[in-house]
């Protein structure tokens, strides 16, 4: 089950926010509802965020009219705008649309109906090169899990939350498929429980063993050594290693280290931001109380408790044993090990 | 509002498992009852638990019949047996079982009728020396609170989890109550969520300020150096300070050390198991799927996914840097010092 298809010049958005009870495509043909759809976590994952601002663009291109030339740009680059501000941490979603800038800056001299099939043309690129990098994670990823694994994982870094495959889940799914014997225990992930509602229903409709845990339980687990590495997904990766994922991972991260557990990070380069060193520096997202203090129609705490909802948290490179890119696993010291990976051009 | 109310010859208990939707009482005139209310957490907490178990017994004694002296002893032997077995990890029980069961070996000699009398009133004795104690506990717990200290917490070591004041949220009353403008900040607890439902409306209730976050985030908080301490309560300690609390309660503790926060237990004596050494002896009650796969009528992930579900975690005494107690504060070295607690016989 796909989060994103571009099809007839539409973007039907799998609506992740009603899984796994009901599974709802949404189908757009404006940048403003994609927008609407990422803010209000329909599709979710740094990667699928990113596609799917590019596919906002090629639908913002398909909206207008071919025979305005003048204003083209400028309307693109307000729908870039929009596109930008849904979400602030991952940086997939910026990296995208930079790409999408790119394309229409270098096809500026052609007349709309091509600039709009460039442009297209362009996201689903940037689709199909995710589906192929996370196979290439999986694939180095797997060298680093040992049979009969058992592996714990946070929020849901799967084929939901790229264009397919999956970072982390990629991981774990190349690892299964050669046959490794590897079980999983899927944090729950609150407040909105994607490991709970996605990687779960992901890991067992691929047949591989998991176990559902609260956030809470992880550690535990570890005291008891019935885990033998984490490995998270990541929303943004500075220069320096830092990595910024779904809150709860630095928690997971001081455990992990705290019983010498390896802690592995899965994200493609362009998860990676370069313009930033250190971790503090990235924007985190605060979301609603609400998020907090509701499941569906069932009220958990007090109406009108205060409530602080960071979405993310910075685990520092400190605590990532290595991390799992398309070019290939880096270790510490992470700022030379990290820069050497965009030397490499991959085909 | 109190957890349990002894009234009448019954038992009224405050329904926890619908708080702060519904504010219930059931009225309980059989030990069998109790038992279930324990086993389903309308009464929870471990000192509640203690006093619950020993009004089930006074209940027990009021239901036999007075001329039918020669079955008694038998029948109160099988209503502690019943009530033993709601629960396994909370010592609080069996230690309240146990004084029961003195008083009933104490009182061989009187006819039936003063016997109930003595039970009864042993019972309401534990009730009213738990709220002492809780007090005592506060104001030794008071002289570790700096001034404007941001104190966080897990689950409800509450006055709902007592006789009444609390053991953890006793110690952040007696600091509110002393001017010290302190915060709270309250873990939500899953899977139960008694941080979300309990103390955040117990600290709301005495305008005590406090802030609901999810288990997940607390790790960040201390990165962020936000929080000035750490503190819980307890289900049982061991001679050598192993805390059996809450599970999530050993993640918390393992981020308090990383990050240098001072992690501290508040629990009466009756919390201490000097039968046991060592946290790995303690029995850790695991507790039905459902908790985790629901909240109320929502499904929150594949309805056949298996879960682990352990109530509760060992924190071990290396990571615990003090033991607030009605007879005073412990440090380590534990052992020893655990051990002059029952030295002092306290009025």
């Amino acid at each position: 089950m796909k989060a994103l298809i571009f099809r007839n010049g539409k973007l039907e958005v799998l609506d992740q926010s009603l899984l796994p009870g009901e599974k709802k495509y949404h189908v757009y043909d404006n940048y403003e509802d994609v927008a609407q759809a990422i803010a209000t976590m329909k599709v979710r994952g740094a990667p699928a965020i990113g596609v799917a601002a590019a596919y906002g663009i090629a639908l913002a291109a398909y909206s207008y009219p071919d025979a305005d030339k003048k204003g083209f740009i400028k309307y693109l680059e307000r729908a870039s705008a929009v596109l930008a501000s849904t979400r602030p941490t991952a940086v997939n979603l910026f990296w995208a649309l930079d790409k999408m800038k790119t394309t229409w800056e270098n096809n500026t001299s052609l007349d709309i109906a091509k600039q709009k099939q460039a442009l297209q043309k362009e996201a689903l690129r940037i689709a199909e090169e995710d589906l192929m990098l996370n196979k290439r994670m999986g694939q180095y990823g797997n060298e680093l899990i040992p049979p009969n694994a058992v592996i714990l994982t946070h929020c849901n870094a799967g084929a939901l939350a790229t264009a397919g495959y999956g970072t982390a889940l990629g991981v774990i799914r190349a690892a299964h498929e050669c046959g490794k014997k590897i079980q999983a225990f899927a944090d729950e992930t609150r407040p909105l429980l994607q490991g709970a509602r996605l990687t779960v229903w992901e890991l067992m409709e691929d047949g591989i063993p998991v176990t559902l845990i609260t956030d809470s339980m992880a550690a535990y687990l570890m005291q008891q050594d019935k885990i033998d590495l984490v490995i998270v997904g990541a929303d943004r990766i500075t220069a320096q290693g830092d990595v910024a994922n779904k809150i709860g991972t630095y928690g997971l991260a001081v455990a992990a280290h705290y019983h010498g557990v390896p802690f592995y990070v899965a994200a493609p380069r362009s998860t990676i931001d370069m313009n930033l060193d250190f971790g503090h520096e990235i924007p985190i997202e605060e979301r609603a109380p609400e998020e907090i203090r509701r499941v569906g129609n069932v009220l958990l705490a007090p109406a009108d408790v205060p409530v602080y909802n960071p979405a993310f948290d910075v685990t520092p490179a400190k605590l990532v044993t290595a991390i799992i890119t398309e070019a290939g696993v880096v270790r510490p010291p992470y700022p030379s090990a990290i820069k050497r990976l965009f030397n490499c051009n991959l085909e």
